[in-house]
């Protein structure tokens, strides 16, 4: 098979990881007979550095001729802090998304076994916690009307859906809880926001057709409490942009395993996949960082996009045996010897 | 010390909980020679129940007429799952805080030493826990406006904050970190939110008004993930409305102490005590809920709304001798013996 895939390393620790991404995957092609064609474009910082735009058009041409794009992290400190920066490189993640329909973000929470000691929950509050949360990626107060009035002393934001934005998120949501224990809850605020009313009674329609989903409606702040309390409890979680938001960085830090989660946007014009971690820029240039998530990410990338199982188990394998083996990097080495982040990638693409 | 108080009892365990408190004080009236005086009014389900409304107008001339406002718990499941129910419990909860003005929601979460292996944290990441979380509560995305458009099939809520609103809130946050350690957070979302960046730049400007306050400013999802990791690194936050919903209630459950955890809504008329703990319907009647947390609430009013110290102090003590003594609920009553609502009241009222 043929890949064509976009890459975008972006900052801080992005260009690292991404390496090793892509010496697991030129390992993957070897073995199993592909052809990829890897092309490089800038994002982020890098990016604003290189032609003063997070995004640049160059950029999205790179992405749309893709036909998947794998993603490390932006972001950098020179623009924290600063809320009246002109730009910054979020504005490019936004672009990106916008742009490319990136309209449902797929974030899996799951443990390792030999890493539950990780998680600042107790064992038996984390263990066999495996729950996907569906963020709805380009509507809502992210991409709404802004603005101020009173000489600025007004500031206002829109949180706008539609019907179809619902549907077409909560479908993929549905269908996600078809394959696995068919058990769905959507997370909203109905007893406040309209917008809230309207994602329950859009997915409250939806129902008939997926007879054999159970479906859970829940306040957002019931959801941030059981995710702490019982994260096994959860399997399918749908909700819109904001909430996601911060639902799955609270759902990422309880599995004690933050630096091996994968995700997935899933586009109108193609997809996207990307480790959940930032851009780290403290450990950038350091060969410190973990790219476990990231060559987690390409395993998804080759399942989801290019139906490529195999390849992908093979992948997970060879993680799964590093982390068995002790070959990784010091957020995860304990007491033992830590490697470094090529000399984790070299590792998996040996072991390929 | 003649006191005047609203008692709004509420639904579900609501008036349980509420006559132990009121046991507690009027024990402490007698001892330190004060004078309560308690009006009860309806709200929540029983007053929809009673005459249609969630908060009638008798119910806020009760209110306006006291000194402060003891409140219990609001909500009942035959609202819960219906989008388009015409009139809900909570919506009494909302035009109550809006009409008395209770801009600000004080919720403090701590630990007790004997019930810190109750949390879902393992104990070292949660040991010294004690942070404040200060809630804009009449403003944002819950009183802005919102509708439907194009035949229903679009739904909006608008997120709107004037300066004045958020230097009220900061204020109080940045006079409790003088009282406290000096370090305020202010969580916001201003890498995305024109709002978020009208908090910002408020606060930062309130700064040199505050110059021992050192100032973190952190976005909410980043908030949501360090709770869950080191919530003992916190000290004063400061929000708006509806991420202070999800940050308070993910906070209330890593302290392993929900059921305890008291709370304040100052505002512009009067103030409000209440439980952070919900109405808990299933419950109800059963003579099993945990009264401690209203207990703990009254206390934070005779400090807060009456300046009685001592009386305070002296509730307080008497509930570290009920944790100590196992006179506690079933909630905390692990393999002993459980003690009822109305014992665990009676038993502290005998102890004062
Ligand atoms: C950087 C920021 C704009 C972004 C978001 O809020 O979506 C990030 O937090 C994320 O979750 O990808
Ligand atoms: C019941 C609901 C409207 C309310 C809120 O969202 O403010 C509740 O969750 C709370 O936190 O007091």
């Amino acid at each position: 098979m043929k890949l064509n895939i976009a890459l975008l390393a972006g900052d801080g620790i992005g260009p690292e990881v991404i390496a090793q991404a892509v010496k697991v995957c030129d390992a993957i092609a070897v073995k199993y007979k592909h052809e990829i064609n890897w092309t490089s474009a800038l994002t982020g910082a890098c990016a604003i550095d290189d032609c003063g735009e997070p995004y640049p058009d160059s950029t999205h041409e790179v992405c749309l001729a893709a036909d998947a794009v794998l993603f490390g992290a932006i972001g950098h400190p020179k623009y924290d802090n600063d809320p009246k920066a002109k730009v910054r490189p979020e504005q490019g993640l936004l672009k990106m998304r916008q742009k490319l329909g990136l309209f449902a973000n797929v974030r899996p929470t799951f443990t390792f076994p030999s890493l539950i000691d990780n998680s600042p929950l107790k064992r038996e509050r984390i263990e066999g916690t495996d729950l996907i949360i569906l963020r709805e990626l380009t509507g809502g107060i992210y991409f709404g009307e802004r603005g101020r009035k009173d000489d600025g002393n007004t500031a206002f934001d829109t949180c706008t859906y539609t019907r179809a934005e619902i549907q077409r998120l909560a479908k993929l949501g549905f269908e996600l809880a078809m394959t696995r224990s068919k058990r769905l809850c959507c997370v909203d605020k109905a007893n406040v926001l309209e917008s809230s009313r309207l994602w329950r009674e859009t997915v409250q329609d939806m129902e008939k057709d997926y007879p054999e989903v159970t479906v859970a409606y829940e306040f957002v702040d019931a959801v941030a409490m059981r995710l702490v309390q019982w994260p096994n409890s959860y399997d399918v979680l749908i909700t819109e942009n904001l909430f996601g938001d911060i639902l799955t960085d609270e759902a990422s830090v309880i599995s004690g395993s933050m630096g091996l989660m994968p995700s997935a946007s899933k586009g109108l014009h193609t997809s996207l996949y990307e480790p959940i971690h930032g851009s780290y820029p403290q450990a950038a240039g350091k060969d410190i960082a973990n790219p476990l998530a990231t060559v987690l990410s390409a395993a998804m990338m080759l399942e989801d996009a290019f139906g490529l199982q195999a390849e992908a188990d093979a992948i997970r394998e060879v993680v799964n045996k590093s982390l068995a083996d002790g070959i990784v990097t010091e957020d995860l080495s304990g007491k033992n010897k830590a490697y470094g982040t090529n000399a984790v990638g070299d590792w998996l693409a040996k072991n390929i």
